[in-house]
């Protein structure tokens, strides 16, 4: 019984990191797509995101088995809570990259208004905010998690930035608002999948520590 | 025990009607400030969200605690873990009216950029969407549930339209693009709060037919 409970958790776990390793891919293509001008890629991150949400299901279904079942206790039950929200945040992200890949596609059929500086980098972050924050999930590594969380105002700030250079753009000749306004939302987008990895570094704190540090800005460096 | 186990579900439904409502009063007030031109009520959108984020983390604690302690079957777990994604989308749906506000205090402080229409029309459905998902939640009503996921479309739409005038707006005259950019995000994040209200809506689906709609276009529609 013990050892077959094992074997559910570590499907479950298995699903989890499949589902990270899916939106993990469909973000760098996005970005990549925009870099590269490249509108099939694009095109191939809108058509992947099914094979995510099939994931989703199948992950939210397992949660919901195990609490029926096998009535876990303490850490156990934590991580399948969670696992319940994070699958949530994954869900979001790759619809965030599907949003970025639709904007990409029209993006590409006019001129590059302007090469791309801060929208790569703060990619780039983001990038490693969603890697890092699974890593946490699946090593239980609250220090990383605590780093994730870290890097958000970074990214905020670049956020801002890109929008003030946009709009710029917008005021020096009308010709540019189109496009301006697609690199805007792109760059909202890249934001809001660095929150949702925020959400997963606090769910980590929470599975390992039983501590919750969402909404409480000071939490992540209390001793 | 089992009188017990009542009380206590009864608590955690009582606590998400709670923080239903307290979104829905800053959705409302959010929309008024944009219409009102009130940047006070703005402020008071911004302050009280924190009313929000301590329901959460009250409810997401109720809801664990029931899991371990009562090890609840059928309904009452589809009820519990569901509960842990309303809450989830309630607390965005919170966020998102504080990001609406957010936009609203800057607006206030230039000339009206146009008489608004469609933003009032899309904050109505957009509104009456997210206070009949709760009802569908409270009172189990699946038909209310789908009519809530038919009216997704039209906040869509409506988006879509808002975003092409107020392109054309943009390129008439570059000073009125800041104001623009602000609607825009406006229309957006109206919009997410539609999405969210959807996301509630599959939950009631899920926790009084044990049918999981979400990712499937037609599911609502089937006998």
């Amino acid at each position: 019984m013990e050892r077959h409970f094992d074997q559910q958790l570590g499907a479950l776990r298995k699903n989890l990191i499949q589902m990270a390793s899916c939106v993990e891919t469909a973000i760098a293509n996005a970005v990549k797509s925009l870099i590269e001008r490249n509108s099939e890629l694009a095109s191939l991150v809108v058509q992947n995101d099914e094979q995510v949400d099939i994931l989703e299901l199948e992950i939210d279904k397992q949660c919901v088995d195990l609490l029926a079942l096998r009535q876990p206790l303490a850490i156990d039950l934590r991580f399948i809570t969670s696992s319940i929200k994070i699958t949530n945040n994954l869900e979001r992200m790759g619809d965030l990259a599907v949003n970025i890949a639709e904007r990409v596609i029209p993006l590409n059929q006019e001129p590059q208004l302007k090469p791309l500086i801060d929208i790569p980098r703060m990619a780039t972050i983001t990038q490693t905010m969603v890697k890092d924050s699974i890593d946490a999930f699946v090593n239980r590594d609250t220090e990383l998690a605590r780093s994730v969380y870290e890097r958000d105002s970074t990214v905020d700030a670049l956020n801002d930035q890109i929008f003030r250079e946009l709009l710029t753009y917008m005021i020096q000749d009308p010709a540019n608002i189109t496009r301006a306004v697609h690199l805007m939302l792109i760059s909202r987008h890249l934001e809001r999948i660095a929150d949702h990895s925020t959400n997963i570094a606090e769910e980590v704190v929470y599975i390992v520590k039983a501590k919750v540090v969402k909404h409480r800005a000071h939490a992540f460096e209390e001793p």
